[in-house]
């Protein structure tokens, strides 16, 4: 037995074999060929196959992982269908007469040396994007890509380095654990497995590369451990563990149809975050008995269309999902797009700091095509379930005006097009900007309800960009400033007889349950494999007790004071992180 | 007489002749040369002109409008230094033995084609820097620059669109103002213009291009007007203003060394923002009566050299500067830079939101060795007058700890090496973070005195990017929002007994002095051209209405409500703005 020490940045434990990942490396020759038709041909197919498959991987990476983080696979997209690069491969197979893999690598060198003379970081690092892509036909063209990469029974998979794409394409019903050199808390690696569940370390000892496929270990993803060959103590140590857990989350699962209510008796609605047009979301949200939809992503369309996509489209999009939640509450977000996220028929504007930039509600307004579009496919579907209507990245009230101005353009002109809208549709915000959080009592007159997207709120509030991970040891929803802006929400709508939920990833975590709880929070929404947890986190704690504990936490200066405050208050908690 | 509408970008009023600023067109042939030796001299010689001038217009620049602004000139400058650019040009200039001009435009525009080939608005923008420069490098092939553009007497300036660069080769003591057809609030002659105190219109109309030079005009910059030969009525009613005006602008400056008191006989301090290595600045700090340094900018030592400033040139900076102040404070501002301004010797990485990324202290403490140089040269500098040190972009207690050690350590090497140092310097922090904001209370404890400064305060609250140009409508330190993060910090500050400055632009304006000093802001620092005008403000003011008002305008929703407010509570203030 032998036990090395890791990074952890997933947690989770794991027993099972070691799996070496390990990707043939890319070898050819640069040939002459004799029918450039032929070899187009065979480039053609490549990159058409490399395009179904990154759209197959894109599409389950927005319904694993969120748009934000499939954007990568949106980009490497874009690249293959640059008509720019395909023409140069053409030329360079014709002219040449070369074999295709030496016309694309060529081609592609060329551009990325152009793009590496350019002094700036920023296109520089689009060269990895492009070589990345170049490599992913270069392996179809090889027939050596991951896809033949298949493990056929439980393991921890161990590997220099995983692209996200290697990652999202394992089969996950078999991966036990991920074991990498290369990676960090924020790589896009790291965030997929917290995604999906799975354990997984980086920073491992290079020669755990030379360990046998087959050698039992134990992946220790709480500690941050790999124990090589554990001893039959050490195995039945975690086995315990596992099942102790395993017993704690089967029965919060039992349990997860009934009402969340506290000790005292307080009820606290929870609801599931889902991505629009994601079949899989929707069915976990119902099964893991989500009261409603906190918050219904639409970016996705917007994202997968090549044209801004119409009415009739969305209208049956949403239609489906109001359906599905029958008489609860569906609260769609309208497109929550901006300057970092573009889009082919929209010509938005290069921004220094798109986060700070045309976002969100500020974009629709620009863009009222766009808006009324989706404006008019939500009505018409609102009779099919109980529709409410959230804007996202609201500033302020002149705003909000603006939009439900829209709203009643639409309606008026629907229902001189003759079709039925129930009478009230629920309008409300997302609170995500400082100044909306600090004037919620305002805001507040001006709406039905409140949603806190706390993962913009702490950017803001900290001044840190959540995907700059230079700087992760600043940010965190637990920083007691992101709390008192919380409370002024909650307070803020409360002042109007308004309630507010949560839909950021702080309405998820274990931990920060009985501090939302006791703030006030009415309704806390998050990702549908969290609810059974958050639930059952309600059931143990009395909000009398909970009240006590957040307002000490709005007293304190760290969010590692507030977290060990939450710890030391409720240690039952730790069984569910 | 004719009175033309027009939108005010600067305010003020001038009466003075029309000047038709017209470029003369760069016209040249293409032409075979024999001596490409000779030829390549000649381009030489233009690069190195060119770069001449545009070091003087920005060191012109960061003296007159600041770092921030003056940005775009040290990126000309690195084009132009770019030896890629310069090589093709040569090989151009020997290989096809064409003449300079013709070499320099067709690889520059090779280039532009190279960069607009690439699907992405950043770099396709950087095109039109790269032709701004070749134009430049032209115009001293052609003898035909804008240096030939004399002013001989005051004039109103009128032109299609003017480069910032042409604003400021312009000899300002003779322009009476600009009248443009391009141009917005935000572009940067108009804020060049609203620096140097020039009125300016933009949206003219066309046919103004041809109303002949000499004729009598008068520019309205306070309602957007041009009036075209004025009859003498007007003319009188225009000069009672302008001597108005200049009457209150002159008893302001006589009273400016007294101290300003309300009329209740509360002190307030009023402090100027200079520049460092800015002569300029100084004095017209010290003239205008400025009671300390609230904002020494230090950044300018820095993005001026092309290697890291050694602390011997840094001391030698700093002390002129506490020199001149004698035993008044000098509050020095540590490096504050980050991801959107570039220093050739630090590597810094690419970030998506510069804004929201690694800037300020959190640059520094990142990159001890430049920190500690600073701090070094800073506190050997300390004993010729009366230093305070402060840093940048805090967010959290533990970095202003972090920062502490720094001048300990450097203080002990110091004291080792024999430096004798003032035994208790001052340490401050600025407070532009929403959570540094919210937690003033807590962060007091750490600090001697806070400084607001409200720029980038204004932009994280309300999470606008500043320089964002679509978004102006949304971003203003009057909002509500803003002026209760400055209450808390004010009050988080004396909780501690520890006093509160602000050096954004808001300290200044003359709308916000009221409300600052109702807040109980101890100290004022601003653009020393505004110290008379905010001393005479403060002195007709009580603490008393100024609270109340202040207690008012924190209740209130709109920027626009706060200023209709101010300006019924005080209307005298109109004459100061």
């Amino acid at each position: 037995m032998e036990s090395l020490p890791v990074i952890s940045v997933s947690r989770g434990i794991s027993i099972a074999p070691i799996f070496q990942f390990r990707n043939t490396p890319l070898v050819y020759e640069r040939r002459l060929i004799e029918n450039p038709l032929v070899e187009w041909e065979r480039y053609r197919q490549a990159v058409q196959e490399s395009l179904n498959r990154l759209e197959q991987i894109y599409h389950q990476a927005v319904a694993e992982v969120g748009t934000d983080e499939a954007g990568i696979f949106h980009a490497h997209i874009s690249i293959l269908q640059d008509p720019d690069l395909n023409d140069s491969v053409k030329d360079r197979i014709y002219g040449e007469k070369i074999n295709a893999e030496s016309a694309l690598y060529e081609v592609s060198e060329e551009y990325c040396r152009m793009l590496e003379e350019i002094n700036d970081e920023y296109i520089r690092a689009r060269t990895t994007d492009l070589r990345d892509v170049r490599d992913g036909v270069l392996r179809i063209l090889l027939h050596v890509d991951g896809h033949h990469i298949k493990l056929t029974s439980p393991a921890i998979v161990v590997a220099r380095e995983l692209t996200p794409s290697e990652c999202l394409l394992l089969d996950r019903r078999l991966v036990r654990g991920f074991c990498t050199i290369e990676g960090g808390t924020t790589s896009h690696t790291a965030i997929l497995s917290r995604s999906l569940g799975i354990p997984a370390v980086v920073g491992i000892p290079e020669r755990l590369l030379s360990v046998p496929d087959g050698m039992l270990a134990i992946l220790d993803g709480y500690e941050g451990k790999i124990i090589l060959k554990p001893d039959q103590e050490t195995i039945q140590h975690y086995q315990g563990m596992q099942s102790r857990r395993q017993q704690i989350f089967e029965t919060a699962l039992r349990e997860t149809h009934r009402p969340a209510l506290t000790l005292d008796g307080h009820v606290v609605e929870v609801f599931a975050n889902i991505a629009n047009d994601n079949p899989q979301d929707l069915k976990e949200a119902v099964q893991n008995g989500a009261e409603g939809v906190g918050l219904l992503r639409t970016e996705f369309i917007y994202l997968d269309c090549e044209t801004l996509p119409d009415e009739e489209v969305q209208f049956y999009k949403y239609k489906s999902v109001l359906e599905a939640f029958g008489n609860r509450p569906v609260i769609l977000r309208t497109l929550d797009i901006g300057g970092d996220k573009q889009l082919p028929y929209l010509d938005l504007p290069y921004e220094l700091n798109p986060f700070l930039g045309v976002r969100g509600l500020r974009l629709c307004l620009r863009n009222l095509a766009l808006f009324k579009a989706q404006i008019r496919a939500a009505l018409r579907a609102a009779s099919y379930g109980n529709l409410y209507l959230m804007f996202p990245m609201v500033t302020k009230g002149a705003e909000i005006q603006a939009a439900k101005a829209v709203i009643a353009e639409c309606r008026a002109e629907l229902e001189a097009e003759g079709c039925s809208i129930p009478p009230r549709i629920p309008i409300g915000i997302m609170i995500e900007i400082p100044a909306a959080a600090l004037m919620a009592r305002h805001l507040a007159r001006e709406v039905d309800f409140f949603s806190i997207g706390t993962n913009d709120l702490t950017q803001y509030t900290l001044a840190v960009d959540r995907t700059n991970s230079a700087l992760t040891d600043l940010a965190s929803g637990f920083d007691p400033a992101v709390l008192n802006l919380i409370q002024a929400v909650i307070n803020g709508a409360h002042t109007q007889g308004k309630k507010t939920g949560i839909c950021g990833e702080l309405g998820g975590d274990p931990l920060a349950i009985p501090l939302l709880v006791g703030m006030g929070m009415d309704e806390l929404s998050m990702n549908a494999g969290e609810i059974p947890a958050a639930k059952q986190i309600i059931r143990q704690i009395s909000l009398k007790d909970a009240r006590l504990v957040s307002q000490q936490a709005l007293e304190l200066e760290t969010p590692e004071e507030v977290i060990a405050l939450v710890k030391s208050a409720f240690p039952f908690i730790e069984n569910y992180i």
